[in-house]
């Protein structure tokens, strides 16, 4: 029901602005005895840390994150388990020139509108700022799920899209954008320095690949594993499209190409010929690799101005400066991970409780 | 956190089997004092029914709905609103031949795996014979929203896409495809009959789109309007894929050419030059139409046999017989509706909950 | 969130009012696999159902439970299951007087004051009636909590005390007032005779405990066991008044009194040397008895003329005819039962889930 | 669902244990525009800090609240606002003794049973110190109510009740007991210290009194006002038992007793002649004052040492040294105030979601 919480069972409740003095979430429901640090958490906050490349917003923050609560003498005790992360670079003055516009795009106009009030400093509440403490969630989640292994890459920015037959998952670590090509990433680096040089930006689609998930995990109707993975991946800043498996391109098959075939492997559990479903078939793993994908706009924050309305209804317009991704999908691969690792620990458990 | 209940103040939950003896729902927290009859729902329900054309299954089902509480004299009383459907044509002797059999696709193998024991029957609770509680469901949820108008379009079959510039909302309730482009809607038939005769199944994308929804509903960070449209779209059966305004085509465009400007219109209030967005901005209404988009897989119950194992473990084939929607993307177009209307209700309601 | 709903993963859903066409609910979250069939859940439902002695209300209603979903073969699936049981012997006119005035006492003032609008026929959805659908739901909840034994019994009429050096459990099955004190329910047949021919009412304490509840179950701190017990003992008709344990007559002990000392009994096993606490320290159970007890007040619906004011604000007396207990409370052991079946059966998956 | 969360449009989360670094809560849902300083907060948690009298714990905090989020500019903004408060007198020491042993009639046990591992300092989790979180929240929760009055007195030491006659609210805020009974405060002052000295405890009953709340509030059926109290004030450490107006005494009332009538006063709004019910029909404000009582158990700290057993299952005694409050029940005051506080605000809000 919270506005500002996910999950049911793994429980995560965020707070915190852009500008104020803190970000932070509660992880509540996480399950005793697991040994918890608060380098574990850190790792996951480096990866979606700002300022590791040119290609990223050029705000400093150390993301230094701190364990408030939940854990003692190194190992979760079942009870709310809160992080603390402090903002540090905040320039708030570069807002100044926004304080009374709403840019296009951004969440300004939205903000107004419902609630009459909003800290317009980097956008406030709405600033993708939040989804640090996601990442700091999921690294919990991560634990919670032991062997189930959640890893996520960029696969297009704009409508250039690498190449499948050079994936590999340990290059997505080795560039700056999360790629598992590593002739696409070069391809990458031109193009988002050209996009960053003239003050525009460019949308990205992510993919997030789970696997060693068993099957039987989700559950029908409404607490679908894919529903609540698309509630969770639409619910990160500027995503506008998620698919599971085959997604749109599922639209297009007959019947005959979609359906994966089932047969016996050597180890004499069952094996799917193919994959068309993403791993979910009626809301319930197949114990396959869980695939989805999303889809990032392009950053609102451009250097050309746009025309735009002020506070008082004048028409006006704006350019937005101040520190800027010129992809914000980029960053967004290790959010999606935490999200869609959020929900795998929220599912176990909750099909733990049913089942047993 | 109920698996099978949706919504936060306007709840719904529904029950029931394909070939059980009813289906139903209860939608709690409606509002007091709005007029409504079995006749308001069954208008809805109608157009969901099988049977209406032979592009549809022609299982014969009157789907008729009984109010059994929560309406006193015509009028709601804002207590919980029980709706009750019965099953009337079920040929539970046709799926003897999948009693012990998985067909790809369907949800049998992951309903096994989880629960250990399904109800085989038409496929039991994952029967897309469940979203008929939805309409039933929706069609209240749009008394909710007074004029807010929430409108469905099939906009494609397979990768055949209809022309937008032939766009007539008219025509939708015209044609057995609920499409909007009349001409499109002809090369549908011969499409459909061919696939139909063959025994194969084709999958299908969706479009809806929610008009007068007011700036400003919706919430972050988890409860974003977008967030609860994906995640209620993408419960729909067979759904792989959901988009919001530009969807996916967003990730290639540059940030100016997302940007959706905005301007005073000659009645003083904001007008937006476009909607890239689909009336959504960080999880909340901008004004515009909501627009939303979502595929829907090829049916997978098909006559081809397609490999697959048993409950023993052994590996067999199976074909599908029985009474199927060749295209089940068709009849999904009121639910789509129908989930549409009833996230709107439930934001609406949760809205002037927290700002009066 | 929901009004009509409780627990969290095993989830009741309830609707219906007195004289609608039927009552029933939804329960979602039941394990799958588990033995139930009508007859399981009829054997509770005649424990409270009306007209079984001339101290209880003389509508003859036969309580028939249907299952419409949920159950296959005679095993629950997992998926929800549904309960419908229809109203009857409806004399709706008997409400013809009361259908503008506001019987004291009742909700009848409250819900027009909240709703603008009431179904007045038999109280609507205030009516105890809806109660039948909870022990139906109860009548599940013991089926999953297994081997743990929730029992109920009537401790007192007035201020009439039963003697508890007395207590034979098997007593409160044998007479009209769920009394475990046999000589006591002798007494009690006296008393109810002259207050149901005075057409008055008086009110009742009932004791239900919780047998071989494992130590462990419950959570801090807003899911405490006897927070969610105190919740859904008060949400049953005409309760005023809960209590754990030694309950209000905690507050007079010292501390030294209170404490419940622990020791090691022959299994090896810890022993409490009393049970002060109700089997509850901290939100969570011991392993002790889960002892609870509440206050039903006198029924509302007595003959004596009392002052109140109609819908258009007018003053004017009430006597309220129709068929009524003398002594809600009685009936309320049932209830109660459920009530508690219903929280430790939430309480166990949840512990479940989140411990394994 | 949420073991560590309360209410659900107005929705407050907490963390922390008694010896960890802080604690805190956030609370989400609050309405946009409303006024809120750290010193609003302050005001209350200076009523329930420790130290502040012989008669409670002599543990030294200053209880400073620090806002993180969800205000800007002086004003709530609708979104999550975090408070912090640093534990800063913590003397863990204290508690080696106690390490391995469990205390009877305190959590230890079932924490250890449940989490097979805890924060043994001062309680951990368990501590009362959790409720100064409460007491933040609550707060907030009284500026959303408006002009809803919430106020609290201890009407109860051990089986020592105040004289209502002598009710003086603004003498509870100048006694250290909340006593509205001025000379019943000087008796509990001997009574207490001849408590604290014997190195005992002793009970209390404390009474909230809600005024000002309209007719309305609350819902059927598990939605109910009353039941939602009794969960709120039954999660206060130490609470074994809630009562609503006249509580377990309307057991022994006559139907005619109980009933409050209702008359039209010289304002031509219903008036009710006496408040049995509390101010609560059917789960609903009748819009008489709310009046509800709670019990807490003497402190189960004490100074005689008292039979139990360690981690190993040892047999053993235990002596409870560190800084205790004699009378638990005091500090309850102010805490059992904010928990009514927020029940009402959910309440509210919720009530105008689903009426507007």
């Amino acid at each position: 029901m919270s506005h500002n919480t996910f999950g049911h069972l793994f429980r995560v409740t965020t707070f915190g602005e852009s500008h104020g003095p803190a970000i932070g979430c509660v992880v509540d429901g996480c399950p005793p005895g697991i040994a918890l640090t608060e380098a574990d958490i850190q790792t996951y906050l480096d990866e979606r840390r700002p300022g590791t490349s040119r290609f990223t917003t050029q705000r400093q923050e150390a993301d230094r994150v701190k364990i408030l609560s939940g854990v003692f003498e190194g190992r979760t005790t079942g009870t709310p388990i809160a992080l603390l992360i402090e903002n540090e670079d905040q320039r708030s003055k570069d807002y100044d020139a926004i304080k009374d516009k709403f840019r296009p795009g951004h969440a300004d106009f939205t903000y107004e509108a419902k609630y009459g009030i909003r800290d317009y400093r980097g956008g406030g509440r709405s600033s993708a700022r939040e989804t640090a403490t996601r990442v700091a969630a999921g690294a919990i989640a991560r634990k919670v799920i032991g062997n189930v292994r959640v890893r996520g890459a960029l696969v297009a920015i704009g409508d250039d899209w690498i190449d499948r037959t050079k994936w590999d998952w340990a290059e997505t670590r080795r560039n700056a954008f999360f790629s598992p090509d590593a002739d696409k990433a070069r391809e990458f680096e031109a193009k988002l320095d050209a996009v960053r040089k003239s003050g525009s930006s460019i949308g990205a689609v992510i993919e997030i690949v789970a696997e060693n998930v068993p099957a039987g995990w989700g559950a029908p109707i409404y607490g679908k594993l894919d529903a609540e993975l698309a509630a969770a991946l639409m619910s990160i800043n500027a995503v506008k499209g998620v698919e599971i498996g085959d997604g749109f391109a599922a639209a297009a098959l007959s019947g005959e190409e979609n359906a994966d075939e089932i047969r016996i492997g050597n180890d004499g559990q069952p094996v799917f010929s193919s994959n068309h479903a993403g791993g979910i078939l009626g809301g319930i793993s197949t114990g396959q690799a869980i695939i989805a994908r999303f889809a990032v706009k392009p950053t609102s924050s451009i250097l050309s101005p746009r025309k735009t309305i002020d506070r008082l209804g004048a028409e006006t317009e704006i350019v937005t400066k101040g520190r800027h991704d010129p992809c914000v999908g980029i960053r967004a691969v290790p959010v999606g991970e935490a999200m869609v690792a959020c929900v795998l620990a929220d599912q176990f458990l909750r099909h733990r409780g049913q089942i047993g």
